[in-house]
């Protein structure tokens, strides 16, 4: 056997194929940059958001991307910012720019830059004329949607099932250039049918794992002087896992992140977040990419109870964020905003003594407000909150971001009140999510 | 003169500065490339954004910005990434990457790449250590906030009000690059500072204007087809004027854009304006970046008006969006969001009759709450909504996305049922921008 297996020897370094490994068999591909294209994505209002999902989706694949890259409809920047791409990637997917208008050049462009012709598929433009009379339109397909069914030599043409610009697949040398089109709605499914194919064909035995850590109740600094420790035993771990602290507008997440095979980075991601949240304590709420609102749907589930809320400056979006989850109706009764002290009054039973004594933004008012919108709806869990948003409404003793917040149960009672920072809206989310952690803390086992 | 005028015309061929200018002025920047640095920017979590208000600050001075890109923090990524920036900008903006760790880069890659040394600057040192002797940290400065001192040879410091990071200018040849420190609350007042002192100085008499006209009750293709014989009359036109239609969730928006001296197209583009909306009517509600819930608000101020609004299936973003414009207080009574029938009836009085003879999601009972809400709160404009946010509770007859809308004064009554496409939260987007569009066009005049 010392024979055969010099053989396979002499044969690789002559670039022969191993023999224990398939023939044609292409290198994996490790570094990918993302290219948008779309004039609209270099203007004060828009950028690209394509590039989150096509990065989660690569990164599963234990594909890195290296570099994003946005630029205009323009043969002259999009060759260059391709060009540019192509030298620090192994796998460049372009977004945007497959229309059938002047303005979409990226089919063009790529071809002409990678030294390919363009020829018509005919069965691409039956497809798009299939397509224009199936929605109707009783006109001839536009001449101009023909440039959509122009196809790069030694392209792989990809179906695009919700719109009539398909994608491409090209190879170059060991590289592969994919172009989806841009409407996020026509891209995702696209990407997914070639993740699941060519793509996942293209990648290596390890993946890029990560697991994500929401905390509510502290701040930056005291999270990353808590984890300090943990953080200097996994950089010198062998493989080395990565954690990042991200603030974000009322929570914190801690973002852990491993290369290796699938099911070792998985075991050891999954006990990193279990000693990351022992340190952490109940400030953790989420580990599975739940969002507060899911959480606290999942602990009213689970011990059957059902829940109204009374808001005041929150303006309805503590309601509107519980009522973002799929099946919340199940748990959700009903709510009212009292915009106003009649309504603080009227509708919740608020008295108007209370309020004159403590003011509408109190402790005692938000007590109030729980109980009264509790009984109203018969349920289990009464939530109240009320505060000033601002920009008006502060004084000296209650600033802008003042807020008060309730949560009451049969069996326990929280109320605390809070000081936020930021504009009207920052201040609305802050006190929606700190009513929405008041209920988590009293509700978790 | 005609001799005189000759000398002028000589000396310009010869690259010799024309008499009736400064004659050192260096030439106006055109071109930006924006550059974020920062390895969780290139995650499935987070991108850019500073991109956006770098973007418009440019733009008012006429600065395009043809390409922005994003790099990890990466010595070898950032050279590259910097150096296509430079070869296809003459301005060049990099964010981030300026703290005192070894992951930030920037000023060590920027000052390499333009072969200038770093050497430390003792007076920004004494001022970072003032910063941290004023945040009372006892402690002295830790070493590695020296690295924020190190300035490239040449180069123009640029004070950091809110951090320790200071930005840095740097000329290179007839290019600038400007380095700026990555948190938005930075960045933004240092840009500012740059945008109306040095930046301002190397700008043309040119400058980008835009308008934005926001339109609901028409897709994309209608309002592209009405507007054709107007584009094909302004790209015609001296200075062109650039035309873009955007879709986003229950809108469209009319991108106008020129660029001509400061007045030309401001004029220019308050006409263009004006005949866009001709040919739009009552659709454009919009024309200077108003939302629509402010555009609500304003009609509601106007007609000294008050609002109460029942809400179910959007289950309190109606109310959430008209309390986000500052001084809504004034207009917004109280909502109800009654998630439940036994809400609808109970506190909306809506008869159960009605219920059952047309269903909860349908037009008499969106009326029965508009009408309810209205008497109880007392107020002028009472709106109800309800309808199927999904994913479950859709029937064949009324399926996920099915809402019925009404709005109601002393005067008129408006109702109609919707069937939006997309997921929970599209639809409970696109039910709440219907409802203010009906209660827009109800109080119009």
């Amino acid at each position: 056997m010392v024979r055969s297996s010099r053989l396979v020897g002499a044969m690789t370094a002559q670039n022969q194929p191993p023999q224990n490994q398939p023939p044609q068999k292409q290198p994996a591909l490790r570094r990918a940059a993302i290219l948008a294209v779309g004039s609209e994505l270099l203007t004060p209002q828009r950028t690209d958001t394509n590039s989150l999902h096509i990065t989660d989706q690569l990164n599963r694949l234990g594909i890195d991307v290296v570099l994003k890259m946005i630029v205009g409809d323009d043969r002259d920047e999009l060759t260059e910012a391709f060009r540019a791409a192509r030298r620090r990637a192994d796998l460049v997917v372009l977004s945007g720019g497959l229309g059938p208008t002047d303005d979409d050049v990226t089919r063009e462009v790529v071809a002409a830059a990678l030294g390919r012709t363009l020829d018509e598929d005919p069965a691409i433009t039956e497809q798009i004329r299939a397509r224009f009379l199936a929605r109707g339109i009783t006109t001839a397909m536009p001449e101009i949607n023909r440039r959509q069914a122009m196809v790069p030599e030694g392209a792989t043409v990809l179906p695009n099932t919700r719109g009539s610009a398909p994608g491409l697949w090209l190879e170059d040398g060991d590289a592969v250039v994919l172009l989806l089109p841009g409407p996020p709605r026509e891209m995702m499914p696209m990407l997914a049918t070639v993740v699941d194919g060519s793509l996942r064909a293209r990648t290596h035995a390890d993946v890029l794992v990560r697991r994500v850590i929401k905390i509510t109740g502290r701040v930056e600094s005291q999270t990353d002087e808590a984890l300090q420790p943990l953080y200097r035993e996994w950089e010198r771990a062998t493989p080395p896992l990565a954690a990042t602290i991200l603030a974000a507008l009322g929570q914190i997440e801690v973002h852990l992140s491993m290369r290796a095979p699938p099911d070792a980075a998985a075991a050891l991601l999954d006990a990193a977040v279990v000693r990351t949240v022992a340190v952490l304590g109940d400030d953790a709420f989420s580990i599975d990419g739940r969002a507060l609102e899911r959480v606290v749907g999942d602990l009213l589930v689970q011990q059957q109870m059902r829940i109204a809320l009374a808001e005041s400056c929150t303006g309805g979006l503590l309601t509107s964020r519980l009522t973002d989850v799929p099946g919340s109706s199940r748990y959700v009764r009903h709510s009212v905003i009292a915009y106003s002290n009649d309504a603080k009054t009227g509708l919740l039973g608020v008295s108007p003594a209370l309020i004159a004594e403590h003011g509408a933004v109190s402790e005692q008012v938000a007590l109030a407000m729980a109980d009264g919108i509790r009984a109203q709806a018969s349920v289990e869990v009464g939530v109240g909150v009320t505060g000033i948003a601002g920009p008006d409404g502060g004084s000296p003793q209650k600033p802008v971001g003042t807020v008060a917040i309730a949560a009451v149960t049969a069996a326990a009672t929280r109320s605390r009140v809070f000081r936020f920072p930021g504009e009207r809206e920052q201040v609305k989310f802050q006190a929606s999510q700190a009513a929405l952690d008041l209920v988590r803390r009293m509700l978790s086992p």
